[in-house]
């Protein structure tokens, strides 16, 4: 079976923003009968050499996970201030689902061919053990993508 | 491991409200490198004898599926005009992803359990071989959750 444009159709994470990652990740865990998982800090600009819209962006983000399926998960997103695509998104569209999520390999040449496809890159960054692309498939696929390469990933 | 209000934390279906079905699918199935689904459309009201807000729901809906996962699929749901739990989100704020769904058994039950904690019925229908439930979460969980009861499932 082909895999399109991605090589997977298998979406392993739902994102999720949100005003206070501690208040939301509390709510999840009480409605899912687990212990609430402790936030993390996003790394500074300085490691993430983070882009937002080809600049570079200064946003960290405090996250928690969630295990919701075999190879799923639900991450909550609890963004700085400054200009992101979790910023932008939560400011104008309030909290919610964000973004879907694919592990892929070959980011530089996903990015190209989902760019020629259409969908342009929003938000790049690396972080220890890989890198991360949010693409902007809002136009035909009505949801914000995010392209997550792990490194020594099968 | 205790569950929670649900009996299950496994997230089984994320679902999209779109203006067009089939414009829809076609992009997804593209994206995806898979022939585009065809749509159902749902019953009609005599046999679901759905509810929304309370009152008789006589919104019929297109809907097509992918399989995004071992236990994981996306539903594409283009609501017809009459006030639904799809149409009302659609019209308030445009499509993208309007909920994420759960296997769950007892259904009466699970409502009351919900709706018991802050989390109020949205809609509900019956189709053939099962049921489902549209529950408010948006204040504490930030989406709307669907329940879904299919008899005869383990």
């Amino acid at each position: 079976m082909q895999r399109g444009i991605l090589g997977t159709k298998a979406v392993i994470q739902i994102g999720f923003v949100v005003h206070d990652v501690e208040k939301a990740a509390k709510a999840f865990a009480e409605f899912f009968g687990v212990e609430a998982p402790s936030w993390s800090l996003s790394d500074p600009y300085e490691k993430t050499g983070c882009e937002y819209k080809g600049k570079p962006c200064f946003a960290r983000s405090k996250n928690a996970f969630f295990q919701i399926g075999d190879q799923l998960d639900l991450e909550l997103i609890e963004p700085g201030p400054e200009p992101s695509v979790w910023r932008d998104w939560l400011d104008e569209r309030g909290e919610g689902v964000h973004h879907i999520a694919f592990f892929i390999h070959g980011m530089g040449e996903r990015v190209l061919a989902l760019e020629g496809a259409g969908i342009p890159l929003l938000q790049k960054a690396e972080f220890t053990g890989g890198r991360y692309a949010y693409m902007d498939a809002t136009a035909g696929l009505k949801v914000i993508l995010e392209l997550l390469e792990i490194e020594g990933r099968g």
